[in-house]
């Protein structure tokens, strides 16, 4: 039986074309029409002509404008009539302008469903070690000339006086090939101190680096703000963690698969 | 060049068998042993026989015994001389238990590498409708008959205060197929008012409830707690959101991706 008319959002997991999962790598081979979008995250690896190579399908990249001014037209349009994918970074349904596509498809009454991906979000927080029930509210440091990163640094601050982590994602620009890398988010951070009574990031603050999740090679490092400021992280897409209080197995994780100096241990719980 | 002694960590993903990426599912066809367990969550249709067919090896099923009380002794023999894959529910590292067997690998000397897997975190927190960057710390809610839930009440309360979401996940015991529901979950919580000078939740609690995330037919109904307890949510797993301060989109999510009264609209922002 075919379905008419449904849009399935799948995930394409993390770094290259072998991050989606098998069930959504089959959903594709049996779509009518297959889009997809790269500006919501980086998958430094990615290829389309693979993609196609390897799902038999051709896939149409949609710019950011097409979703995000014109609300998907082509989507929906494809969708009234046939099985139609939206191919999405990571997990679908995170950046908020796939909610808004899947809400305007309900109420035209095309069907919706969702194939989920690996996201940067567990990804990273897996690779800290350090415990995901101990994270507080998540915030996307933007590129210093745009918006002085107030919020980042208010995020980290109430997350530290619960004693809770924060994973900082780094904002990338992906039509421009432009993505903040950890050494840059950090100056950010620390520039954000000027005129604040109360400093929230210093050079002796901890932190754990995180580059290229979902790869065969991610680079974790954690230490001071001042020592990550000095490591070669390599290629993006980089994130950023700041713990909060550490519970001693979680010390122990940043010190033996992140490096951190060993006196860690005197501060865990 | 076969890489002697290494442990790849494998995330299944979510649901069955083929929520497994693709590069996951070749790392495992390179293998020369797999473990698993299925504890930590639950895969409501996760065949092993079917899993051994798609990936050509055969599995070792990992009882929790194994990994908590022998530190993975079984799994560290094994990559001492090979490739040895230990494929984990979801996105691995999320479970603790699995940190501390990379840390003592890594001890060891032996390599460790992770292939991500879709996690719930992030299914339920896009199913929902909700912005992923105002949820707040995360939480278990335990069987009532263990323990009080007094710490998902006070993390859904510090949360609330700030304006941010709460997921909660619902206890599992795998090995006796004992699965908290968003009933019993919800009473439990309802139960914790008892002495408490501040009611957290009530009856008129806004809740969203999200029953097997990463299956074709997930359920997801937003509304008040008396709503939701009569709710036939079916077959587990299950899980619970509680909304903190909403911007409109997300109210809007709520309505027509959730099913939530239309009223909701008044108290967004």
């Amino acid at each position: 039986v075919k379905v008419v008319g449904e849009i399935v959002f799948i995930g394409l997991g993390l770094h290259d074309e072998k991050g989606i999962s098998v069930r959504g790598l089959e959903e594709v081979r049996t779509a009518d029409t297959v889009f997809l979008e790269l500006y919501t995250s980086l998958l430094p690896n990615f290829s389309i002509e693979r993609f196609e190579k390897i799902s038999g399908k051709k896939v149409m990249v949609v710019p950011r404008k097409e979703l995000e001014e014109n609300n998907g037209r082509l989507l929906l349009r494809a969708a009234a009539t046939g099985k139609t994918v939206l191919l999405v970074p990571g997990d679908p349904l995170i950046a908020t302008t796939h909610v808004a596509l899947r809400i305007e498809a309900t109420r035209q009454g095309i069907l919706t469903r969702i194939v989920h991906g690996a996201s940067v979000l567990s990804a990273v927080i897996g690779l800290s070690g350090l415990h995901s029930y101990k994270f507080g509210k998540s915030v996307t440091i933007p590129f210093p000339y745009e918006t002085p990163p107030e919020t980042p640094c208010n995020v980290i601050k109430q997350n530290m006086k619960l004693g809770l982590h924060t994973l900082c994602l780094l904002d990338i620009k992906a039509e421009q090939k432009g993505y903040l890398s950890i050494h840059d988010g950090l100056t950010a951070l620390l520039e954000a101190n000027t005129g604040r009574e109360e400093k929230v990031v210093t050079m002796d603050t901890l932190a754990v680096g995180v580059a290229r999740a979902g790869s065969n090679k991610p680079s974790v490092k954690a230490g001071s703000v001042e020592k990550l400021l000095k490591f070669d992280f390599g290629a993006p897409p980089h994130s950023l963690v700041f713990p909060g209080k550490l519970h001693f197995m979680e010390a122990e994780a940043l010190i033996v698969l992140a490096g951190a100096p060993q006196e860690l241990r005197m501060v865990a719980e």
